[in-house]
């Protein structure tokens, strides 16, 4: 089925080509970067293109153009403290982490952290602990109960900090003020990955953002919901319990010491359209989400997620704040599962969407998304719904769709652990898939996206967990992670 | 005297604007990025930044038009495999060590490395052990002698892995062919820091590249010598004792999970070009390096260094190898140190060069730059000579040059070292500068550029490197690194 698609664009073997041909086409992008390739004003890259020369500035010493770019995003934003990243997110979490914690520190992450998180935690050598997101509606990973926080911290007191993300990759938000003042009760630092939220300040119609919420750090991927250049983020610092020259000298360790000015300069081109158009550009934004939400409530089969669901659902403690800027279209009263939802909006209707999972897919939106694009979507739904989804699902399909919720639940339930991340160590063999049973695991074996992990090395590998890997691969989700790329083994460890 | 050059650009608040101002302007660039900001045929970048869509891979699992690219540079740079470094050479020395060490574990490194060297000692908590450069002519740091390597290896056997930094900032290449076969024989790995080597491969009027030396990493700067974007490199396995599911771990930590598609199709572009045009282009550039060192010959006191000043040098054991493309001006028989020259360079000829040091400075030359570009250096050059240095130096001038030699070798001079890198902790004080006689370093000092560090942490603080502090100021050179960004504070180890 993906043939299609990508076979008019293979003929191009050069990357600035292909995306050259790419761009010239009739796709359009309901995923990141958060600019929908649109075309703003901006001189040929490598006219533009410097590194650290007199008037220039140097990121990671600045004090003149750059640091006014940082007061920018620090003023706009209204946190304590701003730091362009080019290194993405990612940097922003492996700094954080490594600003607040020294080997052997107990910490507490949400089990659905990026992968990032866990990186530093094996990096420095951290104790992790878990807190489990609730799944809500349709096996959606939820938001964190601060419940399960406060008992965290009751357990082990001595907790230094706590990763959180909020909003998930579909959207959730967690109740981080709730939280932030468990984690301060107990003396801990709350570090909020909001990769997702960077737009959250520009518009009540959005969820409220961790820097008002009383997190010490706040990371966000400005290219994911903004108009900036993918690889660009953010860092801010929303306490004064922070100790800036910490995080500047672990920013310097996990960025290059040649920051690109073209990323930067995008940073610079977005905070000033937020700042002299922003209002506008996210009152238009609102009306359309608004306008596109109100067509999707006529839909019979095909659901997309609004905030009225999860408040329907009783089995859940903390109805989450919900994003609509992230549009989750489920399957589960279709004869449709992800995957074949995503390809067809893809090959018949050339919107490339964000991601798909076993029951839904994800569309995410920005300012820049027009109007043509929400009609061309809602089109697309309707007239797929009509053609395909004409029966009423039976008891069968029923079965099926909890067996896809089933999945979900499975993919992420909890596992045993018996060694910590940090002491995993160095002891390996490459093991046949179906010989794991009862062995340890000694690799982060994610589906991508979300890259949230299903195991963590140092967890058991149950024959229950084996035959997940096998309903991924029927479902067409990508398994990543393994060292073997076909899935077909798996490193564990070598016990003495 | 800097002011002039910077007012012309200060109008200009936002980055972008001010990018774009500077690119339209006479500026000619004898720095970084290699591109030397010629327009190559670009779209618009904001059209071509996408993320991981269908048939456009992902660099973290690449295995389509992604692994394509890098299997082009491996097999343009005949190395064993290749990496795409969207996070400058840093993200690739980082990985690199981070492959081959484990807590502990003893490293044998040039002192004279780039500082992310450093940062991945003090990460990795491994035990560092230095070889320092012998200085060549007018106190630059030179090669590393093998020999040193060899009597490193022999009081301690069990050192794992060595970094050399060659070519240096400076252009001068170390035998990495005998270093390599020491390190082997102890069974130790060699990585080389080759950030400033990327275009060895393309004539053979370069040095040897280390990929052909005998090295098991080798990480190139796509961009400081090359026509590529800033902050793409690539890092290239040398031999077959790499396991590259190790560093490909590695690499997928240090690099953001959202890499830049702009940055990755500058380096396909890039490759694109050395391998259809790169012969032609290399003879060209030669020519012109060849006549500009002949023109050069001709001046009287500004000296150009060139390989037959080393081949004078009787002192040095070993006569480095020198690259070409890096065009160093000494001042030493002149009554100008290395500031005057840079800034009469900069606001009287608009000719931005890629830094200075006390008693020269350095342009940075690439296949992009142009006739007209050598001719304005060597216009200004004889112009400077005529009306500012038109008497030969006196014997009190002679005593400054031995001062600006002798202040260089100060600089980087042996320091006692009381704890280890990765053991000097957290417990910290801001000592005023004058105070800090005796006390043990806590943090990292360099001049930038070329961001080599005076004093590692750990290492004791003497008058005598309190009084080199006072002596940067007066020659206009930039100290980093101090917490206390004036440096008149040090943070130093507070002993229990």
């Amino acid at each position: 089925m993906m043939d299609e698609t990508i076979a008019q664009f293979q003929q191009y073997e050069y990357l600035d080509q292909r995306l050259a041909a790419y761009s010239a086409s009739d796709y359009y992008p309901f995923h990141m970067p958060g600019h929908k390739r649109a075309a703003f004003p901006f001189c040929n890259p490598y006219k533009m293109d410097i590194t650290e020369i007199e008037g220039f500035d140097n990121l990671h010493h600045a004090e003149g153009i750059l640091q006014n770019l940082q007061i920018r995003l620090q003023q706009l934003y209204k946190s304590k403290k701003a730091y362009c990243l080019i290194n993405g997110s990612t940097c922003g979490i492996l700094s954080a982490i490594g600003s607040l914690a020294q080997q052997g520190d107990q910490v507490l992450i949400s089990r659905n952290c990026h992968k990032s998180v866990y990186h530093a935690v094996k990096l420095f050598k951290l104790k992790v602990n878990y807190v489990y997101p609730s799944f809500v509606n349709h096996a959606i990973q939820g938001s964190i109960d601060p419940a399960d926080v406060e008992q965290a911290f009751a357990n082990i007191p001595s907790i230094r900090f706590v990763v959180i993300t909020s909003p998930t990759y579909e959207g959730i938000v967690s109740d981080i003020k709730t939280i932030s003042a468990i984690a301060h009760k107990y003396h801990a630092y709350m570090i909020v990955d909001e990769a997702h939220g960077a737009h959250f300040l520009f518009s009540d119609f959005f969820p409220k953002s961790a820097i008002e919420q009383g997190a010490d750090y706040i990371i966000q991927s400005l290219h994911k919901t903004l108009p900036c250049f993918t690889q660009s983020a953010a860092l801010h610092v929303g306490s004064d319990r922070i100790d800036c020259k910490k995080i500047e000298e672990m920013l310097a360790i996990f960025q290059t010491s040649s920051p690109s000015y073209l990323l930067m300069s995008g940073i610079d081109q977005c905070m000033r359209l937020l700042k002299e158009h922003g209002k506008q550009l996210f009152a238009d934004y609102q009306k359309r989400l608004e306008e596109f939400y109100k067509q999707c409530s006529k839909l019979n089969y095909l659901h997309v997620l609004q905030k009225k669901d999860y408040e329907k659902d009783d089995k859940i403690n903390q109805i989450p704040d919900l994003d609509p800027s992230k549009i989750v279209i489920g399957t589960w009263n279709t004869n449709l599962n992800g995957y074949e939802l995503y390809w067809k909006l893809l090959n018949e209707y050339h919107l490339q969407l964000e991601l798909y999972s076993a029951n839904y897919v994800l569309a995410m939106t920005s300012i820049m998304d027009t109007d043509q694009g929400f009609q061309r979507l809602l089109k697309a739904l309707f007239e797929i719904e009509n053609s395909f989804c004409n029966i009423k699902v039976n008891n069968e399909k029923d079965n099926e769709k909890h067996s896809l919720c089933n999945f979900l639940k499975r993919t992420y339930a909890v596992r045993e652990k018996v060694l910590d991340l940090a002491d995993v160590g160095d002891s390996f063999q490459d093991t046949l898939r179906n010989e794991c049973k009862g062995r340890i695991c000694a690799e982060f074996i994610y589906l991508y996206p979300p890259g949230i992990p299903m195991i963590v090395p140092g967890e058991v590998i149950t024959q229950e967990f084996i035959d997940l890997l096998e309903e991924c691969t029927y479902l067409g989700l990508r398994v990543e992670g393994t060292k073997d790329s076909s899935y077909q083994k798996i490193r564990t460890v070598v016990t003495k």
